[in-house]
């Protein structure tokens, strides 16, 4: 199931690191890719691309000026909408629905104040709890959930840097260059 | 299984928010405090003892000067200690094993650069993914995991707001004034 995210409201003073790690999370959890509005923010592209060149995979930003037509051009030609809010429906209680819909989803993630047209688009308004938390953190637990655990198994192709897995220490290979690192001897401990 | 995050060389302008996000996420996903070094910052504490009056719970935030102190004491005195790392072991092969263990946990959060130490110390060193992406995420999903979804269903005691769950639109409760209050009554759609 293809799965794309679309932040709204983006604010490049305030959002920045905030929006980059929703993006990052959206990537390595399994998005293909993401789109967002507010105001235009090449800085956060920028460290997606980079992100990606040397971690692999395809996942693509893009930027909208109008979100609403994203939401409407998404609904008629693609697929279902997802509302991640903290008002919405207990996400234990919506899952299976949702993930036995095999269109692909185009998952909103608020900023600051979402436009009540959202809730009424969306063809699924989920809570991740209904306490007031992060969108990072819901937009990880819901797309876990979606996908049952599977995208931790996930492998990016074309990537230059691969991480091997250390009980302790870290273990870096850049793919090519045949090279192991270890960018972290420890034996100054 | 009580835990405790540990967050790990906060600097107040760049890390605010995420910081902020990190431990609300904490609070919402069901640890019962959160622990961090750095600068101090009375602005992220402040913001998270709001939340807590208003939407309940006991979850505390505390400034140390010195971690390693914090976690040596902790490991000395009440239980184990998990670090989240990239770089670690896959949460899917180890999280029975911590979850098998009933000691009480420290779940240390990287900032900025970890120090080796870190790894030494910790019990478990681990990755939620191999990729870069989001302490916030990272976290989420490992209480997500160690909890296996029922920290979904907590309740917070004491709070004075509290959503009930809405299919389409917002419903918030000011428990004491028996007062319900429809926040976006969306008729202007």
């Amino acid at each position: 199931m293809s799965i794309i995210v679309l932040r709204l409201g983006h604010r490049p003073m305030r959002d920045k690191r905030v929006t980059t790690h929703l993006f990052l999370a959206a990537r390595a959890l399994g998005a293909e890719g993401a789109i967002y509005s507010g105001v235009r923010d090449r800085s956060v592209e920028e460290s997606i691309s980079e992100v990606c060149r040397d971690w692999g995979g395809n996942f693509k930003v893009e930027y909208t000026e109008n979100w609403k037509r994203t939401i409407r051009e998404w609904k008629k030609g693609r697929g279902k909408v997802v509302h991640l809010t903290m008002y919405g429906l207990p996400i234990q209680d919506v899952i299976s629905e949702i993930r036995a819909n095999p269109s692909e989803k185009l998952v909103v993630v608020g900023g600051a104040k979402v436009p009540p047209e959202v809730y009424h688009l969306a063809d699924w308004n989920v809570a991740v709890t209904s306490q007031p938390h992060s969108e990072v953190s819901a937009l990880s637990i819901f797309l876990h959930e979606l996908f049952q655990g599977r995208e931790l198994y996930r492998e990016f192709e074309g990537a230059r840097i691969r991480i091997v897995p250390q009980e302790r220490g870290k273990k870096v290979i850049r793919v090519g260059e045949g090279e192991t690192e270890d960018l972290s001897p420890f034996e100054s401990i």
